[in-house]
């Protein structure tokens, strides 16, 4: 099969010998390559590279995301060809592990202490038992971090578009969003970006969770109204954001949210696609599609993800 | 039975009525009650209140501890009577809790990020199975603490001085204590203050663990040469020290410690008894004791826990 890699160059020196030590029989080829649109099987992608109009690749059989996130992609009008997300278990362990991290941190009230020489002890925190955490999402990434913090004790709420049943977690359906907010101490964001998330926390949302929740967003940065964000952590009703997705990447160094106390920004790396788990699902997903199998994780274009 | 509460009059007030709702057949008795001590059949103990001279109580049947950390009855010269350490259900849960939130935030480089405007991406943490932890103490606390980090997907190592098999920890004797220290990436203490313990964490074993391990320390003070592990931060061999518990507690106003910027200081927070999971086990073991049966978590005075 012949493979064209749609990526920025940065990514080639690690994907590459990857993707051709587990897949000798490709043939991975680049941009600048010069071969005929028409004779390429199937397409590697990731945003930031070079191609935009996917209309000449008449014959790809599938064009492969490398990243969970595939709305730059969906929405290309050009784009013809069936698309599949990935979904790097390596990836979903490493959000698994950001967001228990996070939730540890607030759930452990880890920043009521400083250096300042103050022994403030007599706060101890309640059990993970008693501490409720809700996740906004339920897919592929949703369902690790809920296995995480269920593992570790939390009671573990759930809201998802289809409301679908998930193992050890209390699932909210989409009638039923005001209630998985009031229960939600820490509130995890993992959904994805469509008309129908932007701008789901608003203030009306927000209003909804307990006083002093923790907001904690590795999802998507459109999800979020920044404004409403900020004026519920002035007011103190949101007691900590962790923020690290956000509607420009990477976030203007002018935006209220570096300076917020309450707020903590990272660099858009909770969800780290790792190419020694990523890599295999990707050819696994090249060889079905040349050999007329499902191919995994394929993208229903209606809703985005 | 007639029990006598030997603690800090700050405890009464939670523990005596959970202690007489579950033993409703319990006398419960307070120092200054002016009750002969030869008619008390057992003694519940925390350190700090007046009890120094245990010799009286020539009928008491135990002496039950309130803490996990037994070292000021112990070495008591009056102690006579068997004595059992508190092994709370809630104090091991909280204590694995506590370590994880810490290892999560050790793991993640969460440090590295700051509220500076600096995007600082590219620096993906390897996965949890990639990240070797190892617990010095495999007691009760260190179990607990091992399940949890092995729940997460953390490669667990384990040192304790009997070397006994624990399920899911690699665990090295008294003889490979070097060993145990080199593997470590994240090096959590929780080993007893004993004559065998005391000053283990020396310039010598720093120096044995990986360059930039963190040291989390909520076990016993006792365990670290101060000195030795200011030297190593200095240095950089030791990249981070969560420290619990001190030599001397509340940590001094001037302690180095306190303005170390690689030290966070928490104030004996990490093994917090819970009135509600603890009081039940010492009505089981106050009744056991009574009725002749064999006592829960008994202290064995050689090795001092």
């Amino acid at each position: 099969m012949r493979v064209l890699f749609a990526a920025p160059d940065a990514l080639w020196p690690a994907w590459a010998p990857a993707l051709m030590r587990l897949a000798p029989e490709m043939e991975l080829v680049r941009a600048d390559d010069a071969v005929d649109p028409a004779r390429i099987d199937a397409i590697i992608f990731a945003p930031g590279g070079s191609l935009d109009d996917l209309s000449p690749f008449v014959n790809a059989r599938l064009v492969q995301s490398l990243w969970a996130g595939v709305e730059r992609i969906v929405t290309n009008p050009t784009l013809t060809q069936p698309l599949a997300r990935m979904v790097d278990p390596g990836l979903a362990r490493g959000m698994a592990e950001y967001c228990t991290g996070w939730a540890l941190r607030a759930h452990l009230g880890m920043d009521r202490y400083a250096q300042d020489g103050e022994w403030r002890n007599g706060l101890t925190p309640p059990l993970a038992c008693d501490r409720q955490v809700t996740i906004l999402g339920m897919g592929e990434l949703g369902r690790s971090v809920a296995a995480m913090l269920d593992g570790i004790g939390f009671p573990v709420s759930g809201f998802s578009a289809s409301g679908r049943p998930v193992p050890g977690v209390r699932v909210f359906g989409p009638d039923d969003l005001d209630r998985a907010l009031a229960a939600a101490e820490i509130l995890i964001a993992l959904l994805p970006d469509t008309p129908q998330t932007r701008g789901l926390l608003d203030a009306d949302r927000l209003a909804r969770l307990p006083q002093g929740a923790w907001l904690i967003n590795p999802g998507r940065g459109t999800v979020l109204d920044d404004e409403a964000v900020l004026a519920a952590l002035d007011s103190g009703h949101l007691g900590h954001a962790v923020l690290d997705v956000f509607r420009a990447e990477p976030l203007p160094r002018d935006h209220p949210f570096w300076s917020h106390p309450r707020v903590t920004v990272t660099p858009h790396i909770a969800a780290e696609t790792r190419v020694e788990t990523a890599a295999p699902v990707a050819v696994e997903n090249l060889r079905r599609a040349m050999s007329g199998q499902p191919v995994l994780y394929l993208v229903d274009r209606d809703k985005g993800y």
